[in-house]
């Protein structure tokens, strides 16, 4: 008979990829899933609705004996026999911390986490055994003599690996973008002398190249003045460091990653951005990694919410301009960002993606645009053979786009008064440029700055538009288009303003890019419990 | 004591502009302006708002005796005296056409244009007289001899040049965009023999000039295949000529306007578009004509209203496509206009304006956004130095855009499948442009290709949004940028299509960026009565 698999905590976490991990790579006859509440478990029914006749899901809370019986009577009658269980509800502790001191310890939080992570596989073990004896031992390698070969497996995860918050350091949170990489890195600042001992030497060396260094490779680079120190996180105290480089140095990095035999360290490397889907085969056959793949608009807003919540080494991580008006004088004025919702959250990357963010959990994406970053240093590169991000930004912060863009005065003589539109608004962007005789009179930096007035305008149009259907007035920016990029954040806190005659607000994030990688190592930090 | 001016029939048309230019040319001491309705007449009184203390209205139907004489009787009390009176209220016909046939005439018809145009401005003069002649002569050309000099003017406008739209051929509506000037010319087909005789060289030759070419100087081109024949306007019957010629050489056009001695024709000369503002004093002092300036946004609904109303030689001016989600399939269908409100009219010439139009006359401007032709254009000069838009188009019409974008697939390895993001999406435009390896092995023909469809999906997704914001399902596509433009076509009905899933309808129409040239001619053949 086909293979039998059961996942006991099935609903999210690595239950619910051990499901997906199943039904992909060893085609069972049946996969059983079960979990505590299949009505919250909507990631698991997402997935029974793409394998039709092949899955089937069992209420089942390992702290319940009859529910573990009424489940083992159940796969008895419809199947007769499992080839594989997987109990995969391990918890760290009911709080989603592991303790660290004495002081934090209660009967209760012990009694829990022995429940679920003891006594439950126990009870499991107690009522499916002999279901494991009538397996054809479908899973697993079968040794060659036959008086050895096993008729089922049974793997019971324990919390250290069941709950990925737990793990092992290294901590890295990582987002694949388009163009750049982002990667924070969590460095214990309190590791004791027993762990230190402990510790592998591998670890040691990866803590030591990163901390050490502040650029890495040709294209790496550690953001220094980002470094969030003396963090507390899953209960460690800490450093965070943000290091990006190339997305086309991905190749290299994972290379890097098998050379230093990273997987042996058995930690688990949690990536988002679409890096994370390009590259997973690559971290697999080059470096033998298996990623956790996010998705990037859930890391972007838990990251960003956290960075803000644990405040920027004492100082606010949002800040507007005062005066927007006034660009030449406008100044940065730090402020809050407590109770920041309903906002609209604007990610500016290589594309950009607008997203109306109602509560942590509770966001929708609005609308994106493909004209960002990517498209200002893209054309900026072809029009004025500059390399990287620095040099296009520094020219253009020395050009005039007026001598590039048609103005509405070079239409009207003067403003469009009917619609309020100002001489000095831009009408056409580029538009002298099919003047040859303009053409030929024009510098790099004018093109530069045109390039970036353009795709800046563009985003903060589009991002009003959307304010304005949302009902929403905070309008955060984010995104690496704003690293060192005073001219756009400029613009786009003066086109906000402006245009909506002082209603609508543009706020800035001093981590400007890196909300989806912190957002990638939240993930890692949570524990896998079910909720 | 300073000069008093009194004009009559103030409201709008040659009476309000007499008032505006009596105010910067003259800075009179007062300036009395009267209407039939002050309440309507909201021109009117925001000029009123411009010159604090300096103008009066009154109200005056010049039908009435007693208003004339309670003004007369104001005006004497306030000032005790005028020194310049103009009777500009004369009107055409009450039905706003003249009769050009006997059937056509009616007894109220007749009496209700003698009132106006010859009972009022005697009235006028009963009782203006004695004031007038208190007047200090302050306007006008004074001979040296004291005796020859007068105290007071009084300037009676006919019916003739009061009805500008009775105006002497020829027809002209002139649309002087960013980077197109659009004209429209009427050519009369049904002159009679009498009228032949009348006719002044000038008129013919203008005539002969523009039919019997097709193309004008090194850049005028006449668009022969958007002629529209048989067209009876006005009561007149003939051809409407579609010609276009680049703004850059309006000085030469003017100039041509001044060397064929077009002042001595009398006519009005009706002009939108930015241009009109921008090149008003040009066209005064080089080639001693007066432009009458016309929204461009009001010109190009009410000449697109138009031109759908009398059809193509036959044919229906709108069409969509079939099929737009099959790009490489889709075909021109030919529709109707019929009802056509509410509809977003997105109208793309250098900029790019959107307006959500309710009817004739109540519309608003949603949006606009500086990503239009000129951009495309300008960028694409640059990019492969090229010179003209059909160079442009032809090197775009060879290209492959994903050679330059950044796909949804270069950075997910495939679709972005949670947020319906299919991998052939583009997610950065230009994104491959920061890679010199890439840069270094793309063609001129990719390029075009990028920058039109970048621009057009950008120009697609505002007006999508505008559309949804709006509620309205009907999206016409007009502007000069559409011209030849297959390319942009089809995305933007791929776009409206896919992304409203079926909701939403991209229509086109045949005669693409001439709507606003021909409502500045309709214009012209309206009537000055007021309303």
């Amino acid at each position: 008979m086909a293979a039998v698999a059961l996942v006991q905590g099935a609903s999210r976490g690595l239950g619910l990829e051990f499901c997906r991990n199943i039904l992909i790579n060893k085609a069972p006859g049946a996969l059983i899933a079960t979990c505590r509440n299949p009505d919250n478990a909507a990631e698991l029914m997402s997935l029974v609705a793409q394998h039709p006749g092949k899955m089937t899901v069992l209420k089942l809370d390992v702290n319940r004996e009859d529910d573990i019986q009424r489940a083992a009577e159940h796969v008895k009658k419809v199947f007769g026999k499992v080839d594989l269980i997987i109990n995969s509800s391990a918890m760290l502790h009911p709080s989603g911390k592991g303790e660290t001191s004495l002081k934090d310890v209660s009967a209760q939080g012990i009694i829990s986490t022995l429940t679920t992570n003891t006594v439950g596989p126990l009870v499991m073990a107690k009522y499916f055994a002999p279901l494991l004896q009538k397996g054809s031992g479908a899973f697993g390698q079968q040794p060659p003599e036959k008086a050895k070969q096993h008729s089922g497996i049974i793997v019971n995860i324990t919390a250290k690996v069941g709950s990925i918050g737990d793990n092992a350091f290294p901590w890295f949170g990582m987002d694949i973008g388009g163009t750049l990489v982002k990667l924070v890195y969590f460095e214990p600042k309190d590791i004791t002398a027993e762990e230190e001992q402990e510790e592998v030497e591998n670890l040691k060396s990866i803590r030591r190249y990163l901390t050490s260094n502040t650029a890495y490779g040709k294209t790496g680079v550690r953001d220094v003045h980002l470094e969030l120190k003396n963090l507390t996180m899953c209960g460690r105290t800490g450093n965070l460091h943000f290091i990006r480089f190339p997305t086309q140095a991905m190749h290299r990095f994972i290379q890097m990653g098998s050379d230093k035999n990273f997987s042996s360290l058995h930690t688990t490397l949690c990536a988002t951005g679409g890096g994370a889907y390009k590259f997973e085969n690559d971290f697999r056959t080059m470096a033998d990694l298996e990623l956790l793949k996010l998705d990037e608009l859930d890391c972007l807003i838990h990251g960003l919410l956290y960075v803000d919540s644990v405040s920027f080494n004492g100082h606010p991580q949002c800040y507007y301009l005062e005066n927007p008006s006034d660009t030449q004088n406008s100044v940065k004025t730090p402020c809050s960002l407590a109770d920041p919702f309903p906002m609209l959250l604007v990610n500016i990357g290589s594309g950009v993606s607008i997203l109306a963010v109602y509560s942590k959990d509770d966001y929708k994406r609005v609308t994106g645009t493909s004209l960002g970053g990517g498209t200002f240093l893209g054309l900026c590169c072809l029009l004025t053979g500059c390399e990287t991000f620095e040099e296009a930004l520094d020219m253009a912060s020395r050009g005039d786009s007026s001598n590039v863009d048609k103005l509405v005065k070079d239409i009207y003589g003067g403003d469009y008064e009917r619609f309020s539109l100002q001489g000095s608004a831009v009408a056409s962007s580029f538009g002298h440029m099919m003047s040859k005789e303009k053409r030929d009179s024009i510098s790099k930096e004018d093109l530069a700055r045109a390039m970036l007035v353009t795709i800046t305008n563009n985003i903060g149009s589009i991002a009003r538009m959307c304010a304005v259907n949302e009902k929403i007035e905070r309008v955060v920016f984010v995104g690496n288009f704003l690293r060192i990029n005073t001219v756009s954040t400029k613009l786009l806190a003066y086109a906000m303003d402006f245009w909506s005659k002082g209603q609508l607000k543009a706020l800035f994030l001093e981590h400007e890019g890196y909300f989806g990688a912190v957002g990638a190592l939240l993930e890692l930090l949570k524990s896998s419990e079910e909720p």
